[in-house]
């Protein structure tokens, strides 16, 4: 089974989460600056997913991009992936409704936790397949960012008990670990491409 | 005509009848666990309509991959299922919001059960195609899953007038028994690749 | 130009056009047949919108098959045609809540017949285009249907001034008239199939 | 890397972004031509902001048709403008609801800058790519239109001090600029076909 039609549909549900998430932005109630200072949260915690978003379909393009073909397991782990990302605009606008509060902040980080453990388990799932496995587990290598990443979820998690706004610290700091690009990927496709035939 | 581009836009309209569902997922009143709670309905039909969605683009990926080439009738064939695919969120957020209360469920049967038979007519109408049909044909063999799942959804409607509650059981089997990868496109692809020139 | 990319958009703004518009089916208030029954108009405008929405891919479908080719003024010929597309949302919610009323029905139909309009000059612009032109206008013939659907809607306006519900046969003829699978170009299409190229 | 799915990504973005805007376009609440009058400046807006879309995407079509091959880099430049992009709903939504005030004006006008920042970043990143940078720096020019449009997005924003609705006709006269077409990239691509591979 060719990888293409599986990354059109992803494109496609990634494309409409990352633009949703603006429609959960509610227009300001009046036409001043103050009126709009209360959209201060929804505006960051919205930049804030649109980041995780970016950061999922750009390692989803190059994960993607190794392989060439893929069975019926990678779809549903794909899909699995998809279910977790498609919950960001509902946690993410009861976090930003809330004001950061204790409930809706844990609920965002076991949202951000879910889609990190699918995408680590989708991709576990592709080093299994023949040729491309191979491949990936050549260019993952040790795949440091994606052990850490659940470990720093639950870190905010944890401290959102002590107080939700420290939360968002770790989170963030894991959008920021993801934002430096991965070169790893990259660097194998360059070295590879007659291999990879791309 | 080539299926390209039926693809492409079945994908698109997939993509986001499965994201837009969430949009019906309202936000709780309050920052608590018991506001997240009356959630849970909406969020137990959400993941059933997910994975129903997720299921049809299984198929119908598998489906258009064995044909290249179709004719306008499978153009009309494709609008109609996804017609009924796309009264999806409209009946899962009734069902929803009325805490599975008779008629919605009824309704949100009679909706599977639609898709489902526009599915199968629109299968019946491929096998027609000249080279596309035969493959098909030998593809989908006795087709039991495809004869099963009406049958099933009617069960289920028939439920819902003894207890609402109780037509979820049969739903959810049916999306049960599609999960279960099916092997039989798979293995034809895999077997008859090079006549497939894929 | 290629028209891949052209078309790849087109596909994705109808894909949500024809899917959002059933964000604007309200879920019934209550729970029982009464008060889906209040969903009845909605429903049947919502089916409508449905089938031009299909027809207008359909057809745009198959006129961007038979060119290869285009340029910046088809860039904005059809960028024009998907603006007034992407009223159907607003003007067929409009129509539903409003009842059928006068002012909404004109409206529908003034939209109608500007995507009408839209498709016809995007069409004339690319009958001008160097081969793809002449593809075009053979395939194409005396378009009777195209010349006909501005006039049916204007007589659907105009009735819709003795009484609103009638304006809907008119409006509901043009979109069998096009339901009917359009042979001209499918036939151009298979008759010529090694010069274009395909 | 290839530019394929980046630009099947940001298709589906775009087409979400010029669509989705449509649902902020509220249904008039009576129906009377006097209801729908109150909307006539949600309708301007939406008109602007679907013209200024339709400018990107064109624009963002022809740059990325002259690249073959990005990097990183190039992936989060054209995220940051997608970025920018995803919020005209928002601001074409709040621009409209307050009347044309000045806050909200003057926050549609920043948008309108920070998305054509975000374009030109974009377009230098890409410029210095290996062999599409000195493509586009040939195709691209001087680039007056490109230097020109924040200038006057500036102006915008400084006229809306004195009067909000006259900050409107800057905003309109870059949309008019840019809907002459780019005869610049269209006319290198013709020039260069061989060469460019296309």
């Amino acid at each position: 089974m060719r990888t293409s039609r599986l990354e059109a549909f992803s494109d496609g549900v990634l494309a409409i989460i990352i633009t949703i998430m603006v429609l959960e932005l509610h227009v300001p109630e009046g036409p001043t600056l103050e009126d709009l200072s209360h959209s201060a949260t929804g505006f960051l915690t919205y930049l804030l997913s649109f980041v995780y978003i970016g950061i999922y379909w750009n390692n989803h393009h190059h994960m993607f991009q190794i392989s060439d073909r893929i069975d019926g397991t990678v779809l549903w782990g794909n899909l699995h992936l998809l279910f977790w990302l498609s919950l960001y605009p509902f946690t993410t606008a009861w976090l930003d409704e809330s004001g950061v509060a204790l409930t809706p902040t844990v609920v965002y980080g076991v949202n951000l936790l879910g889609a990190a453990i699918a995408y680590y388990v989708l991709q576990l799932r592709m080093m299994r397949l023949p040729v491309t496995g191979a491949r990936l587990r050549e260019a993952v290598g040790n795949d440091l960012k994606g052990k850490m990443s659940p470990a720093i979820y639950i870190l905010g998690i944890l401290l959102a008990f002590v107080e939700p706004w420290l939360a968002l610290v770790p989170f963030i700091i894991v959008a920021l670990i993801w934002l430096v690009p991965d070169r790893r990927l990259e660097r194998y496709l360059a070295e590879h491409r007659e291999t990879v035939g791309d």
